[in-house]
């Protein structure tokens, strides 16, 4: 059995939610973002241990206005997580991973990252660790990157339900205007000023 | 036309400002170090955008006692910027960058200041971050690093007028000190003591 | 000579410390972690210089409970750096460098440990910066890393004393648990729950 062909064998398609209220409508109007979510747990993947990230990241990215379309288990294996990444990247805007990121001698999930992404966006992954030490100083051992792969943000979160969560909430302020940069709108495009 | 030609047909000369004051004598007496300043911006190049930032950084590098050498102006593209980088540094004990770091397609300094530099110093980039994010969470998404080539500091700075300021002066009193030791005045270098 | 042979006859080992007292005793009951001191300085390799922050760093690990197995002297080269690293992450889960990692011409260490290392750890320099700087400004001008080869935990702390030192003290709470996890003792390996 191939890596892509396990991967896409555990796709949960959640595409078109029905959007929870108004909140959401005024972050985002015309049109939902994508996102993608990937586990990266060789438990969850095997059935001997239960997801409980993945799940909640669902629903706090639904809460938020984006449309999530696809939620994918993987092992902790480099080409397998690098391949979730890349398929993931393809239909959505954003890919969050939860899982991977510690110093067990299985946790590849940052390495598999950096082979994807073209470009690095360190000052995120500084962020949620500055956060996260007010949580728990166990914060500074997370190991996360976070970069794009073209128009697609990444963003490595930590395994842990509240971790993942947590490191979520501290940036998701900043990824609706990360997005448009990434779609091309930027302020560079406006004409010549005075 | 090539990168290097275009470069250098856009380099205007600094050298031999005249001193402002007695500050700037305090702060650095008998030599005046020198820096470059590089826009990174495809509307400035084009003359579709005015480059609001070059002038700022050169008048606050000018009354911070530096002799600013050159002020290029180059496009979003990583060889042009690797070439003005190495031109720069070959003259300039300082190279600032403004532009180019943000999540724009185009935006690609860092990329091009990694592969210039041989050693990176992330210090700096993170405290421009740290600092940033006390005027406007947005400096998250500023990517810039910071390295040397050769005795040369790299310093990318954001885009915009206010935010290339904010950075740069963050670091500023930093820089002489970085450049002691880049130069080579260690104290490593002092005798064998008790 | 070569430059594991020149760093084998400069081993000094201090293995088999006895216990200074009943905090250790609190801290790692069972068993002693390991940690091996590598001083990266021209000065202190050819003897023009005393080496003080490697005796300092051999007394607060020992203090913090570790059986500190091996202390090495090396000069400011990359191989010979690499090298000393590789050893001493064979018979030690923890080494910490000192000394290499600022911004002189032969400054190289975390180029060296990156050589080394299969894993970066970011958010380890990140506090050791961010706690450094509450001291002196000039911790942003640390290039330093850390990272893991093996199950080893490797840390670049700074050259001077104080500056090694407080580094050390900023993350060692997190060392214990780090190693466990380096170790294979991760929370992942419990069984399946609710």
């Amino acid at each position: 059995m191939s890596a892509r062909v396990s991967l896409r064998s555990r796709v949960s398609s959640f595409s078109h939610f029905p959007l929870p209220g108004p909140y959401n409508q005024a972050v985002r109007e015309p049109l939902l973002q994508t996102a993608a979510i990937i586990t990266v747990s060789d438990g969850c993947f095997q059935g001997t241990r239960v997801d409980g990230s993945g799940p909640l990241l669902a629903r706090l990215l639904t809460e938020s206005g984006f449309a999530v379309v696809s939620v994918v288990v993987v092992p902790d294996e480099i080409p397998t997580i690098a391949a979730a990444l890349r398929t993931s990247a393809e239909t959505a805007s954003l890919v969050v991973t939860t899982g991977g990121t510690g110093l067990a001698p299985r946790d590849v999930t940052p390495e598999a990252t950096m082979e994807v992404c073209t470009r690095t966006v360190p000052g995120l992954s500084e962020l949620m660790r500055l956060e996260g030490i007010k949580q728990t100083p166990m914060a500074s051992l997370s190991r996360g990157i976070c970069g794009t792969v073209g128009q697609t943000l990444i963003l490595n979160l930590p395994g842990s339900p509240a971790g993942a969560v947590e490191s979520l909430r501290t940036v998701l302020s900043l990824v609706p205007h990360a997005l448009d940069l990434l779609g091309g709108k930027t302020e560079h495009s406006k004409p010549l000023e005075s």
